[in-house]
């Protein structure tokens, strides 16, 4: 179980979402309050644009709540976009490879839930990566092959297609104790553009997943909000969990659904639906 | 580059050998001598044979020189039968997963070198690793994959037969760019009764390995050494480069050359020579 | 907030207590329901008793929950007597130096709780520890002062007075704005044959504190239990709060009391009272 | 023995001046040449002035050349002052208190040497230190009381000034054995808009320290070098030893003298003399 935040909108100092915000995402590592287990304290990861090539990763094995360098990093980097995961480990070890945001060119991708069983389809999945990719491999989540397999099915061109290809191969993946592989996921995506989201579970309910309302709304809400008053056009916020308690912000993402928000601020929502890849890609033989 | 040692004999406070010796591995862990670099400082971890199931391991990513809880278990847990390493990283993450030595049930195992071109052939390579043990492949070394190889080439029933089969593999395998892969490498095994060590490079010269004389052959040398008085019957070390300057002591294990070290100190020794596996284990189709 | 646990009898594998028990230490890291605190993800440490001089520790800044060096310390050492302590930080920093238990040679020193305004007395605290003993001080703690001044105070010769000593000095020390020192605290003091341990609070309810019962009262009320026959006459735990679920087992200590466990397992119980020494530590003078 | 480096001038993507630069503070901290040891692996630090309120400071117990989090924000962060420093640690534990730079308000504080007898007048030191910035004391280092020393004898109004006193007072405190205190140094210190640096030595030949020659004589040197080409008026860089092999760039700043690098690139050099404080601060009388 894991909890992660992003954020598209005007650059904003990273402190004032992680630490300065109620119930913020760095509060969530030690409280949260919608997953299924408080406690998130199995490394921290936040992925950014802003200065130099490319978005920049902090990946730190220490809680988030006792992370000195992350608040000196929060109070002192700007960024437009930025996506930050609090990790609660289910069996994979603690270390910063296992850290969310995974990357690869300038693709930034959080999951909070889990690929089962995944020791018994591990395997299989990743040798449907693009061979030219595996060596991109350097640690040992679910979400790493998850990530792999939605480059290896086009994610840099469609991102939300090439999750249905991904998350239906896992689900015709089939351990070999026969049981089929099962997703929780919800999934944040970006190109340091526009932002993606996914919430979706094969058979059970998803993982909570929420997007702030347009700055209008919520300004008609709330006039006299110091921090409302601060928001621009185009500011939005897709959470595991609200932050503040301000009915009628938060929108619950449903379930099986995917949604794109585009700089500016506009989102269109529309539905996830897995889809088997056409070629299974092949059961490797095994000649030891 | 890393070093690494092995102990077998009386049980001795592990601090004896790591941090008590004249150029002892800790010493190593900043200024080896005969290595490809003076600094391994990537990492340490030692596994041992004692109280409790199976061998224990303790994983750092602190230099040994550095590390606070090292000092303390050296100077707390005693040991018949224990590997130490130092690591100097080559590309991969320092991360305890990475550490060495490697465990699988009563086997520890611990590397020196490298294969190449690993990002190249890891792939082919990792299906080669019997599907039941890839959920134990917990890091993205080199040496882990060697392990694994072994293990499922029979490691547990004859270890040397094992290992020069999968080197052999490697030799065999090739990358996309047809450069065919190379191993350089010292080894060492145990299972807790037994230590083998080999000493192999495809093709240029091997890294450096010795092995201390019997405890009659010490004695003779060096009649007044505290030390070596203290020696018992049966007592060897396998190291990456001798402890202290005391000529006559160490042997040089010769190239392409295995050795195994049985209680009591017995020592054999033969030749190394990889063999490619009848089978290749089928390079994976890949249907993406 | 921190939980702490003592063990004093026949030599286990750390183990049994640290991780076979129901709601042991490790777990109470995750879920404390006696804490101000449910979460000590702070850090671990423990020390303990056997093989080699005086106490070995091993201090990490990982949740005892997910440290894999932890599982493999606890699974291959065997002590007669030990301390284990996670710790839920207030305001300092998260570092091995400010991790339980605290050693001065044989000594071991675990505190649950705090001493406030720390900040405010901690130079006139520290002015008060015996100058031969300062540059003990690695860390940044209380409690490590309160060790200190425990030590100057004569805490090897007889530690319950040398603590009453302690907590009377730090009470009579006041802050710059006159607020006098106040301590919350559970201790737990080891030489390697005895164990003590104080309940004591300044002016709030003391953090919980308990002892178990003789083998005979536990073997008595639960003939049954396959962990119970394995009890050995003499087996005594000191825990934070209770591991398992055994009506008429644990006995809490009450506030305000000390106790000490001797070798076989007999305690006794004595008032713990506060006195201010006679002479005040000089309040250094500024000279700035 | 540690290594550290100043830039004063354009901002400049950090990642250009740790990593990207022929012998670099990074490759410093594993092959240092003019050090007292080639090593600097003991942990690594920077502050840097430019988003946000104030300096910040990252701070990593992680030897320099591994680790991945530094080599991100290097290639993310730009800043037009920044210290760099890594560590050989002398005693002092490795964790991130101990790092440099040390951070008060807006001022960074780097130090290259030592203060002995260390643990023999680190008390009576750290009494002296004004008893309201006592508790910023966070770690264990030499260093980190020498800039408290410095902040309570006026740094912040004149850092040259207050150094010398700094320096007069541990020459002036004597340990209990009689032997007076003695300094190796090189300081560097930054307000976000100017840099100081100082070369000083008790008694023995002190650390090295450079400082770059001003853009126009660089250029005239190496017309057709490109990194040359990008330099602009006002960019200075003061370092522990020089970076690039290029005569006539690197001035040595001489024994005993302070230097002073305005906005805009000029400097001035002054002699360095330590100055015993009018008062001893009071050797604070010890009642215990």
């Amino acid at each position: 179980m894991c909890r992660w935040m992003a954020w598209i909108g005007q650059p904003v100092l990273i402190d004032e979402l992680l630490f300065k915000t109620q119930h913020g995402i760095v509060d969530q590592s030690l409280h949260a309050r919608m997953g299924a287990e408080p406690t998130n304290g199995d490394g921290f990861g936040m992925g950014w644009y802003g200065t130099g090539d490319g978005p920049a990763v902090y990946h730190s094995v220490a809680p988030a709540w006792g992370d000195a360098n992350l608040r000196e990093l929060a109070g002192h980097i700007e960024s437009h976009l930025f996506l930050a995961h609090v990790r609660a480990a289910i069996g994979s070890p603690v270390q910063q490879t296992n850290c969310h945001p995974f990357r690869s060119g300038k693709w930034l991708f959080v999951h909070n839930g889990f690929v089962a069983p995944f020791a018994g389809i591990r395997r299989d999945l990743s040798m449907a990566v693009d061979p030219e990719r595996y060596p991109d491999i350097h640690g040992s989540t679910d979400t790493e092959i998850v990530f792999q397999l939605a480059l290896t099915y086009g994610l840099e061109d469609d991102p939300v297609t090439a999750l249905e290809r991904t998350v239906g191969l896992i689900e015709a993946t089939s351990a070999r104790d026969g049981t089929s592989g099962t997703v929780q996921a919800t999934f944040g995506i970006s190109d340091g553009e526009s932002l993606w989201a996914v919430r979706y579970a094969t058979n059970e309910k998803a993982r909570t997943l929420f997007g702030s309302s347009s700055v209008e709304t919520v300004r008609r809400l709330y006039p006299d909000n110091a921090r409302v008053a601060q928001m621009k056009e185009g500011d939005r916020l897709i959470v595991s969990e609200p932050f503040a308690d301000l009915p009628g912000v938060w929108h619950e993402i449903p379930e099986r659904t995917a949604i794109v928000v585009r700089p500016g601020g506009e989102w269109e929502l529309r539905p996830f639906k897995p889809v088997a890849p056409q070629r299974r890609p092949a059961v490797s033989q095994y000649a030891g």
